[in-house]
């Protein structure tokens, strides 16, 4: 068994931010990854990460991981965790694959004071053919993020909730020559009303189409996307690339792919943390504490931010969430103590 | 007369991360910087914002300017804003220099249908001669920033209150060879109770001491800091660099000034924003809305994280601060625009 005063369970930004604040608080650090860097590291280029003009997100968080690991010495463990024992203080954690770096394998059993949850979350996708190829290049989940590198370009979102529409709205005023809004249902019903009126203000002002009933059958180019087949046909000036003047395909340079997001919250409910309705982890927005003594969340996961998902705001939660974590165990002193005999010594000797 | 969507207000990470975000929606946006960079920009070395690993805070700062201004447009108008105008969706503010860039001086009226505040705080200093000269060389004022720098190295702490206490324990736990806690009146009674208990745990075990009715005098050494001179004797181990075993000096790599910070809050008075006891500009934060429509804030100036002020924190508020004007001028439509007929045409042509 392993023992760490924070146990990190996620591989984001989020993570990492935690992480470089907490061993900076001189607590020892586990962050049990399932894949490295999160949603940012297959994001593609970053460009609106403070500090960081135009860097591929996959780089940003291994300068990240360059901080939290290779400077401080928070330790990375493979797998997936699952929950084992939550005491007071003393959470004890099931890693699945349990490489800790590259020390062998075998399912291996953590022990934290504290854990650290920032698992993000799962954007739904279409389940075409070649998604994933098309991923950053074409195929993107965040209108805020990726949105201004297509301005003056043609561009399509496809869902009919609430952020399909604000996404949509979004796009046309960061300049977009064209938003197609690409629903499966007869309306937009979901959506807010006063982000429906907006929509149909810019529908009249010809900066967006929407296409009810409508699916996207395939990708059509590159990578990066050229295109979109349709379930049906479309008429001028959309089928552009159509002969005759109708066509089932439509020339776009991205979609925004707008029909959810699964948050990654199995650990959470084992732990018994509150989750608000979207499933998200429901936090103190000022201090990251969830419901449930000694466990903090931040990031994709949780409400923090309300909907607006950044890797920026990701990064603060985590280092809020550290700070949080740190006076925790300096307030309730080290109960996992009692238990750490049959422990081997911490991994990362205290300087003093 | 010039116009913008958004005016922020301060130069600091968290102004130049909402300049960025407005502009990637699109948004004019000009920003009143009194001096370049705030506290970031003279914090010397950064080593705890993700994703920069070691940069100094000036060259992270002009980073984020170079995004702001240099990638997306976002316009600089030197000087310190003062408010002429409040009225709904159309504030009208006048800096006090008003050069444009490069584009000439004099006292320039500025109107925009958002404001963000910006301005952070300054720090309360102990006046000594030298000061400035030391400033990130061993004279810092964020324990949480600059406190893993001096692990294995003895530092004092100045100031009695909570955030002194705090700091002192931080210290501790961080690593310092040895903590001194230099309070000016004859207690700690202004700490928190909690704080004070775990104070008293840190000095029982040898790593905090602490000098009652003690004021440091001067700076020795360097810069960096080697050492201060107090109003009065110490005696061993802290006195190293005396003879006779008592002396008036203690060797020191570093003092925390934690005597208190002074929010930047005249225009947000001036505006009729709620503060808080602290003097801090009230947001709600999850959106760093203020009580006035229309005006949001972000950064040390705010309560938006409590006492815990850092880059990555500022810069995500600033991120959302612009999200929430952009959705603001989205909602309540262009209202400054009827004041407009005299006012040259909008800076960034909108791309379409």
């Amino acid at each position: 068994m392993r023992a760490y005063d924070v146990l990190i369970i996620g591989s984001g930004a989020a993570a990492y931010a935690a992480a470089i604040y907490a061993r900076r608080y001189n607590l020892s650090v586990g962050i049990v990854e399932k894949s490295f860097g999160g949603y940012t590291a297959v994001a593609g280029i970053i460009e609106n990460y403070p500090g960081t003009p135009k860097m591929d997100g996959f780089e940003l968080m291994e300068k990240m991981k360059q901080q939290a690991v290779g400077e401080l010495g928070a330790e990375i463990i493979e797998g997936e965790a699952t929950l084992v024992k939550n005491e007071y203080h003393c959470f004890q954690v099931q890693s699945s694959e349990g490489r800790v770096q590259s020390s062998g394998k075998g399912k291996l059993l953590l022990q934290a004071k504290t854990l650290i949850l920032a698992m993000g979350m799962e954007h739904r996708t279409l389940k075409l053919p070649r998604e994933a190829e098309y991923q950053a290049k074409g195929v993107h989940y965040c209108a805020t993020c990726d949105g201004p590198v297509y301005k003056g370009k043609p561009v399509a979102v496809i869902g009919g909730g609430d952020s399909a529409v604000k996404s949509a709205n979004q796009l046309a005023d960061m300049g977009a020559a064209h938003v197609s809004l690409i629903v499966r249902e007869e309306n937009v019903d979901r959506a807010e009303p006063i982000n429906r009126d907006r929509l149909m203000e810019r529908v009249a002002a010809g900066k967006i189409s929407i296409l009810y009933e409508t699916e996207v059958r395939e990708y059509l180019g590159g990578p990066p996307l050229q295109g979109v087949r349709l379930n049906k046909t479309v008429s001028p000036p959309l089928a552009e690339g159509g002969r005759g003047g109708v066509s089932d395909t439509i020339n776009l340079n991205a979609v925004f792919i707008e029909i959810g997001a699964i948050p990654r919250n199995a650990l959470a409910k084992e732990l018994g943390v509150i989750l608000n309705q979207r499933g998200e982890v429901h936090v103190d927005p000022i201090t990251m504490a969830t419901n449930v003594d000694g466990v903090f969340a931040c990031g994709d996961l949780t409400d923090a931010s309300g909907s607006f998902k950044q890797i920026v705001t990701g990064a603060a939660q985590g280092a809020i969430a550290a700070t949080s974590a740190y006076r925790d165990i300096s307030q309730h002193g080290r109960a996992c103590e009692m238990h750490a005999v049959a422990v081997p010594p911490p991994m990362l000797p205290a300087v003093t």
